[in-house]
């Protein structure tokens, strides 16, 4: 359970990312209906556009969107590594061009924190670096302490006594400078800890092995964040190993391509077979989209690029993965998380019943 | 009062258009909250995709939808002379390629009375022609008396008893023509009587002439249906001349644009004096879009063209529409009609004070 200014947080949580102040098609009333908890804005896009100035003349994200629940805002610092195409290091910070205009910023760590704090989250990010793929270890070590120093700045540039602010473990695939990470970090001191640098082209397999060897180095009474993950079988892979937190634009993302997730895994309705199924899109499901259309509906509306279409499965795929985290709590809290899950993960994959569209 | 298998539709009634069956980016549940009344989905799309057949295999066009409540099918005429770009008309039908892939298809009388059936919507057209802009006299004599030989075919073809046929009025901007399609309609005999070719290129000015030159003609006791008006202005004026219902895509399509209705006059969030705008979208109105959400946040959503906005912007101009229409009732109840639509419409059109966007 995590305690906000804008109410608690049941954990292992799902938050719905709402990358420009809005989860794709959905109102604050929808995320609510579907069980969110806390939701993330993204500092990056909101910086730019509409502004953090014009956040804060709103009253801040919350007033702004109208989501009054609880609230994180990560640091940008994930968009200006992945998103930028000309950026540059320093001490100081990370020069970089806008991805909407192509017009030059500079991110600080002090930079970062006061936007968010105009941004007006429950919870902070410091601004990290997010080492590029094929990184020496040498690299990783470097960035590592510059994102531990850049985090120290956070923390003492950091003035809202009603805003959370977490720290964030670098070091790649390296056991011993994750380790380094979390020490430096947690020297700092933080109300909570990101693991992030995962889940960024390693295997399933590394990323796992590595969370293994890094959650339980972070102080057990405060929140664990592992960034970026939203699959079915990573989420309950990830909370088997410690992590209260998490988010991705997944279930989203998929929405918006047609595919909807399903306890016996993950379907595309463009498939034609969809065409004429007039059953509901998951019948164990309680979301709008599944108790009040059948999946022909659904299909037609995704064939025909309907914005309804979009919306109801992007409303079906956050309830879904909202309703997974529901009912891994409901295991923990049972004593039974290890059996559930593992019989969870074999139906979605198929291995217990042939799955409809293994081969997509 | 209209009277449908599905429930009663009060008019004058603004009929919002569900082109592939779906009012872009609205649920059942958002329409009736926005207090519509009949919905119309057009055959032409519906026919071609996902097929009439499959959705009356979905148990027609309610079951497919999630509409339950009173529902009209357009024939397809209309948009098979304004989307096709080659057709044949002949004494049987119209023959043209399809908008979709260019496939070729013909629409008979009998053909678009039996695909309406399978759509089944409380209210089905006959097929007719709405003859080219241009078309001379003697072009609108000859295509009037073959829609009447159509409209014949149509009723004759009909066969399901809870659905009402309406027939339509041809004859350009001719008042004789007008008079000669009226008689040959309503000498065939339907439940109701739509007035078509109207709003497709002539000034407002000819149109309502016309209008109110063939509305009278038609049997006072069947409902009378414009087909084709959605701006405030134009419905407060068709009302005023005694049509029972209308439809048109301009609420709808306006807001896919970042253009919202308001009592003084239409605006566009796109225009950089909302940016940094925090009251509501329209003070007066209750939908969700103006009790939610202020200017800055709909003009964020339009700008960065996220699918929130489309949605709420849509809401909110189908809601004014209806709205309107709502109070027209009441004043025409009250006997207040004609001095309350007059200083609707100054005070819309900047008239009585200066309205924001007058230039846009």
């Amino acid at each position: 359970m995590l305690a906000t200014p804008h109410g608690l947080v049941e954990t292992p949580a799902f938050m719905p990312v709402g990358t420009k102040g809005t989860v794709k098609g959905l109102t604050p009333g929808d995320l609510r209906g579907a069980g969110a908890g806390m939701v993330l804005g993204n500092t990056y896009h909101l910086y730019l556009r509409p502004g953090s100035d014009l956040v804060r003349e709103a009253g801040g994200l919350h007033a702004f969107t109208g989501w009054k629940g609880p609230m994180l805002t990560d640091s940008g610092g994930y968009q200006v590594f992945s998103l930028a195409e000309t950026r540059s290091i320093s001490e100081e910070g990370v020069e970089f061009a806008s991805v909407y205009d192509g017009s030059r910023h500079m991110f600080t760590p002090e930079l970062t924190t006061r936007v968010q704090e105009d941004l007006g989250a429950d919870v902070a990010m410091v601004l990290d670096e997010c080492p590029p793929a094929g990184a020496d270890r040498e690299y990783h070590a470097g960035s590592l302490r510059r994102t531990a120093r850049w985090a120290r700045r956070c923390k003492e540039a950091h003035s809202r006594g009603d805003q959370a602010l977490f720290g964030i473990v670098q070091g790649g695939l390296h056991p011993d400078l994750r380790a380094e990470s979390v020490s430096r970090t947690v020297e700092v001191g933080f109300d909570g800890y990101a693991v992030g640098g995962l889940s960024v082209g390693e295997s399933r397999e590394e990323m796992l092995d590595i969370l293994a060897l890094t959650a339980p180095r972070l102080p057990a009474e405060k929140p664990r964040y592992f960034m970026g993950i939203g699959d079915p079988v990573g989420i309950l892979e990830v909370i088997a190993l410690g992590v209260d937190m998490f988010d991705c634009v997944l279930p989203t993302r998929l929405a918006r391509h047609g595919a909807a997730l399903t306890p016996d895994g993950r379907i595309n309705l463009k498939n034609a077979k969809y065409r004429r199924d007039f059953g509901p899109l998951d019948p164990e499901c309680s979301c709008e989209a599944c108790a009040g259309y059948v999946r022909a509906y659904l299909a037609h509306l995704v064939r025909e690029n309907e914005l309804l279409g979009h919306r109801l499965i992007t409303l079906h795929n956050v309830h879904f993965t909202l309703e997974l985290c529901r009912r891994a709590r409901r295991e923990i809290s049972a004593g039974n998380y290890a059996g559930w899950s593992r019989a969870w993960i074999s139906r979605y994959q198929g291995l217990t019943r042939p799955g409809p569209d293994k081969l997509e």
